[in-house]
């Protein structure tokens, strides 16, 4: 009871320091950010020690725990990550400046002058998982973009981000951020994220949850304040009728295969029932080529006897992984319907040499991204040419895809007038 | 328990079909949605009758079950009401369509060529307080953005919502909106509405509330889904030491007195120090032959005997009365402290014939719209130029200020390649 009474405290005292630093971030120039960026790289690079010696003590006591590799892999650090980080940042200190961009602008017949300004969002809250670059990333884009960030990292981590952390007030102190423009969370207990949930008395704008699907579960059905956020990337490749076979067979491997465990990455292919044969096998063979398991309905399993039987639930599943289910369709409406059933609304590609079927796929579905004759992969605000990105959006509100310092801002309307009374 | 069950399956077959309206109206072309639009203003004229009669029924009980005046006038309906909500239609049918705009569209070195086109957001809910009129004019403003909705309004208006309802059901027989385009919740059960806040099993895409403060509240604390809303509008008007008298006395008397309900009305005055004595007494003399009482701070008290004094609530109130608190502040950026302190986000309004002072204070300010030299009451979609609104939005993400058509939309990426894979 009193420990959480002083939790609570602690953590009220966290929500205002970060909303006094996020009203003097408004008043930053794009210089004085972009010099706050360009020294926290410098001290990414002076603290590389530091962190690896801390990052090997979060990576041991993972080993003692027995975590699974993979989860070790996304936490491990070593000079190559810690360069990529300080780089990142560096790349992100050269992005344009999104604050006060005028949106748009125009007069009213009775003189009005009305502006629609960009202006950054406030404080926001990132909860992640053990990815200590995470730290540094999202660091960044909120400076960037003249938001204060309340960072709670995953528990395995804890060393590594302090020190990241350290690094990153360390380069604070010279330059013009609030010295609480960056806050880190450095309580393990669980309970300092419900109270973040909660917005910390109205001081959090907006939560951006990065990790698996029972994080972010956890944060769209508790939060009471807003969350931006992809609960999961269910994409989808349909292969039409009209396809280019070496088009499809490229873009789906590639979809597929090129890196299984990111949300862009393809988990069921439509192949319409009007494809030769030939091309179905070709693709098939392509990605089981590539170590894919192929899960198949019926009319696939005839054709490729390798493929195991796809069950309803394959059609929901997101395997993060070298497996894809695999469906004939009729035709491309019914490709839509299937989309539309089973899809999480993030990314889906059509292959066809038909402009006609590609623009009412394009039109039809409503997902954050849609393609033609490209792969899903490309979902990603590098490749958007976006620069860096916090994550990628399939809620309908703000922003949808790829979430970098532009959708990091929202706006407000200047008015300026010379008397004018409603009438 | 059985009944509960009952009204379960109800709400989530009114989820399923809004869902599936919402897919047709996403293929509706911009007339198409015109021509609804202008049938059902001639259906609102046609069914004039019924909705007056239906009206008297729910207005009777309303004075039988002694509801205040103002909620009987806002219930209340005549002819000149049901022509304005008739007109109302015609005039958002006028609307440019929201839907299908190329918000921006680049080339990406690849040849990836990225569009970012507007969208309807899918399912919106209202949940409002005894305003028939606000049936229609969501109604309109949603099938014009493309977007289903789902009405709940008021249990003391449930007759009159029911009978403008069928005028919308007997418009939309003819033409080629989907038959549940508008959906009105019928039951006054209460626990429709909580169904409503958990989102019917992912139908609903946005929940706005139109009403007072503790329905506001309600639906924010509750709601599993997006909401756009404000809570209060807690609004400045700050008369700078430069201003120019004939100016601040008429924005201030505008501001708080031309309509005192609205949320865009004035609630407190700050008045800085070195402004002449005359102006103030002035502009409190104003105020008070226009009815308002001025509940002033020790200075305004000294200056101005009929002040009642404010108290630190008042400067955490919205009257929406002709009610005002006066302060006296030292500077400019006193007055930006005391409305970061007290204020909503909603709209402030500086005086001053200062161009430098001014900026500062439009810059400083967090709101979602700041004014200079002008009136807070031109808080309003029509003023600003866009058409109807459903609502003012305080929050910082989506949309701030005036909500209209255009605001009801999102975006998505359309992306057209010829092959592309990600290296």
């Amino acid at each position: 009871m009193s420990e959480n009474y002083e939790l609570n405290a602690e953590m009220a005292v966290l929500g205002i320091e970060a909303r006094n630093a996020a009203r003097a971030m408004r008043q930053l120039s794009a210089l004085e950010k972009t010099a706050a960026l360009l020294d926290i790289a410098a001290a990414l690079r002076r603290h590389e020690d530091e962190i690896l010696r801390a990052n090997e003590q979060d990576v041991e006591a993972a080993k003692r725990a027995d975590l699974s590799a993979a989860v070790i892999d996304r936490l491990m650090l070593n000079h190559v990550r810690v360069e990529a980080m300080a780089k990142g940042t560096e790349d992100i200190a050269a992005l344009p400046d999104p604050v006060g961009r005028e949106l748009a602008r125009w007069t009213r017949p009775n003189g009005l002058d009305i502006a629609r300004v960009s202006t950054p969002i406030g404080v926001i809250a990132m909860i992640y998982e053990s990815r200590p670059n995470v730290t540094a990333d999202a660091a960044a884009l909120c400076i960037r973009s003249g938001n204060a960030i309340i960072l709670r990292g995953g528990s395995e981590s804890a060393r590594s981000n302090q020190a990241i952390h350290r690094a990153i007030k360390d380069a604070g102190a010279t330059g013009k951020l609030p010295a609480h423009a960056v806050q880190l969370v450095e309580t393990t207990d669980r309970a300092a994220v419900g109270m973040m949930l909660k917005g910390l008395d109205g001081t959090i704008d907006l939560i951006i949850p990065r990790g698996g699907k029972s994080l972010v579960a956890r944060v769209q059905n508790e939060a009471r304040v807003p969350v931006l956020a992809h609960l999961e990337g269910i994409c989808h490749v349909y292969v039409h009728s009209a396809a280019d076979p070496a088009k499809a067979r490229a873009v789906t491997v590639n979809a597929k295969m090129r890196r299984t465990g990111i949300c862009g990455a393809a988990e069921t292919l439509l192949l319409d029932g009007k494809c030769p044969k030939e091309l179905a096998i070709q693709i098939l063979g392509d990605l089981a080529a590539k170590g894919c398991e192929i899960r198949g309905d019926d009319t696939i399993r005839g054709i490729f006897p390798a493929a195991r039987p796809a069950t309803e639930e394959d059609w929901h599943t997101e395997y993060l992984d070298a497996i894809i289910s695999v469906k004939v369709v009729d035709d491309l409406e019914k490709a839509i319907r299937h989309i539309e059933t089973y899809g999480s609304h993030h990314t889906e590609s059509i292959i066809t040499e038909d402009r006609a079927a590609a623009e009412r796929f394009l039109a039809a579905l409503d997902s954050a991204i849609v393609l033609w004759n490209a792969s899903t992969q490309f979902a990603d605000g590098g490749e958007f040419g976006m620069g860096a990105e916090i994550g990628i959006g399939t809620g309908k509100l703000h922003a949808r895809g790829p979430v970098g310092v532009e959708q990091l801002t929202t706006f407000k309307y200047v008015v300026r007038g010379n008397g004018q009374t409603r009438p």
